[in-house]
Order: C-alpha cells, then sequence, then structure tokens
C-alpha cells in the first residue's frame, strides 16, 4: 500500500508538531510526504501533476492545522483545481484520512465545550468528499495541544500517527504486533529514543495486548 | 443595519445566479457588495482594508457556489487573513449569514441522500466561527438547482434573498409586510417585471399573510 500525504501548513518550520511529524515520515517506505506551500510557493497547483499523484497512491491523507475549522486556504485550492467528478472510477478503491493539528484542547470539540462541534461534525466536507469518490473514510486523526505533551505522550503519538499512515483501517492484533516489532528494531538502530522511552513503549504495547486478549476471553466466555 | 456581502467565486461572468443576484443588490440602500475575485486578482488579500470593512458593517454574509462542500479557497484565505479572535470584543453583535448555490437538488442534501449531509451539517466551520466571535448565525440562504427554476420562482427567490440581507432575522408580519410593500414601488418603477410576475409575487405574499393570520388567530382560541 502507498499513502500520500498531502501537506498544508504555511510555516512548517516555525510549526514544531509537523517537525516532529515530518521527521516520523522520513524512514517510512512507501510514504510520500508531499507540502503544498513548499512545491506551490506560487500557489499556482499543477493539475495534471497532482492528479497522476493522486492515482499513484491508494491511501490519501490530509494533514493540516486546524485554521477556521477547516484547512489552510491552499488545501482547499489544491480541492477546487485537483479534484474531479469525472475521475471517479479512475479513483475508485483508496482510503482518506485527515491528520488535524488543533491549539485547542480536544474536550472543546464536543456540545457544550467551547468550540460546540467535534472534530468529526466540522470535518464533514472532507467526508462529504470521501463519499463522493467511494473512497473508505478513516476515523479522524487529532492531535490536540501538542506543546503541552509529555516526551512519552509524543513517542506514543508517533507509533499512532505511523501506524495511520501505514497499517490497515480495522488491523488485528497480529498485525499491528508484528509491526510493532519492526518499528522496535529501527527505533534501536535510532539514537533519538533513549532506552526509558523505549521500555515505556514496550511496556504500553503489552498493555494494549493484554486488555484485548482479556476481550477476547470475555467474548469467548459469552459464547459458551 | 449595514450589511457586507462578502461574494467570492472565480466566475462571475459566466454565472447566472451571480449575475442575478448582484443585479438584486444594486438597487438597495445599505448593503455593500465585495466581490474578492474581482478587488484581489492576485489573490494577495488586505488584512487592514478587510478588517475595517468588517468593523463598519452589523451583517456580514459570505456568498459563495458550493466548491467541494465549502467556499471556494479565496474565501478561505480571506478568514485566514483576516478573522481574529483578538478582535471579538470589536466585532461584537454582528449577524453572519450564508448565501451558498449549489447545482445539486436540494433533497440530496440529507441523510439517505446522494449529498449524505444536510446543508447545515456541511456548513459547521462558519457555524463554529460566529460561535467564536459571538455573532448571531442566521438560516443559511441555500439556492439550489437555480438553471431549472421557472421565472416565478426566480423572482420569489429575489425577494426572499432581498429580505435575508436587509431584514431582521425574526421581522413581524408588519415589518414584512412594509418591506414588501416598498419593493413593490420599486418595482412598479422598473421594466424587468411583467405584470403578471407582479401579480403573482402579490399573491403568494397574501397568502402568506393570509397564513399568518389563522395562526394567530389558532393561537388566540387555545389561549380562551
Amino acid at each position: 500500500m502507498k499513502t500520500l500525504i498531502i501537506l498544508s501548513h504555511p510555516d512548517v518550520a516555525g510549526s514544531t508538531t509537523q517537525q516532529f511529524l515530518m521527521a516520523a515520515t522520513q524512514t517510512l517506505e512507501n510514504v510520500t510526504l508531499h507540502h503544498l506551500e513548499k512545491h506551490y510557493p506560487t500557489g499556482k497547483i499543477d493539475r495534471v501533476y497532482e492528479q497522476a499523484l493522486l492515482a499513484e497512491h491508494d491511501r490519501i491523507i490530509f494533514q493540516f492545522p486546524l485554521y477556521w475549522y477547516s484547512s489552510p486556504s491552499l488545501l482547499k485550492e489544491w480541492q477546487d483545481v485537483v479534484l474531479d467528478e469525472k475521475k471517479i472510477t479512475d479513483w475508485q478503491g483508496k482510503e482518506f484520512g485527515i491528520v488535524v493539528i488543533a491549539g485547542v484542547a480536544k474536550k472543546e470539540y464536543q456540545a457544550g465545550g467551547r468550540e460546540i462541534f467535534t472534530m468529526d461534525e466540522l470535518m464533514r466536507p472532507y467526508q462529504a468528499i470521501a463519499n463522493k469518490f467511494k473512497w473508505q473514510y478513516l476515523p479522524i486523526f487529532g492531535i490536540y495541544q501538542f506543546a503541552y505533551m509529555t516526551e512519552t505522550c509524543k513517542q506514543k503519538l508517533l507509533i499512532r500517527y505511523q501506524q495511520y499512515l501505514m497499517l490497515g483501517n480495522s488491523q488485528t492484533l497480529a498485525e499491528r504486533t508484528a509491526w510493532f516489532q519492526n518499528q522496535l528494531i529501527s527505533i534501536s538502530l535510532s539514537k533519538e529514543a533513549s532506552l526509558h522511552d523505549k521500555i515505556d513503549l514496550i511496556k504500553e504495547q503489552l498493555q494494549t495486548n493484554q486488555e484485548e486478549l482479556e476481550m477476547l476471553r470475555f467474548t469467548l466466555d459469552e459464547l459458551e
């Protein structure tokens, strides 16, 4: 599976979140990071080039900071120029995901919260695009208040982000474990992660596995 | 009350709907029509100018054709450049409406329809902006399949559109009747509307008044 990240951010250099996410994709195979503002400094989108890029990939990810409850304007321009209803057949069978970075806490995105709507609700225009092209809409990958996260939280986020880019939408426990083992090998080879972080990550993964096993046992009990 | 229409459309000359709506605003007092693509052919928005324009008006209307379930990109750029949370106090007490033109039938914008979401749902990002600035969010003014409308339908649409721009959100019957009488005078002076159209409009308005009076009578009966 080939993943295309269409990144829209007018100031990637000044964003620690984007720097972190971009570093996380560098080592990944079959993941293309396409930064619109860098590729098109004048703002003029090349329709033919973009349509070819889209056709080549199986999973399309829009990645952006939340600007007025949507993407920065260049990603909207990309949509207006590149997306074409006549291509529904050519582009069928794709998956479509959103990685959205918000400066406000997640709890504010709900009825009664300061932002009154959930992120799912605010992203309806993208879900409608997925519906139009019959693409599988992936659960939104929201990153809230990255600046306040602990190092361990950031490392966990990195794993989840890489899984979002690379793994099947409804992956099995076995798939996730195999993927994680592969990732552990690469982490061991890198000097970025301290031993402490690695232990935390392994513990976390083991705990998730444990919970999943307990759930399976419960289901089996119910069936008996 | 002063109304500002912020119109975003890359090809107004080629749009019969926009030509129709623009003609409808020409005779209106206290309505400013501001066409972004015309004002900014290079796409570079003047923040200071736009913020001053916004501050001067009481009712802000975003008017645009639906492009991928949102506005064309220049209106998004306008939002990114002009809107500023720090101005909440300066900009308080405004009303905020959306005039959205769709080529697809209204019945498709619902669960089970081809577009799966209502226009209210698709416009959540704008509603969230109104919420952020504590502006009163007006019911969306949707125009669906304008090209297929009869002349009478178009004339009725014109009246409703002018009322959307100029009248209070929850205007009384007396207010609407007074406004309509004034409008009839201007219509009589113009050569555009045929006598037949005028009679239709008057009949329509009388019928609305009749229904409202019957409702009031019913309410009075209930109270007795």
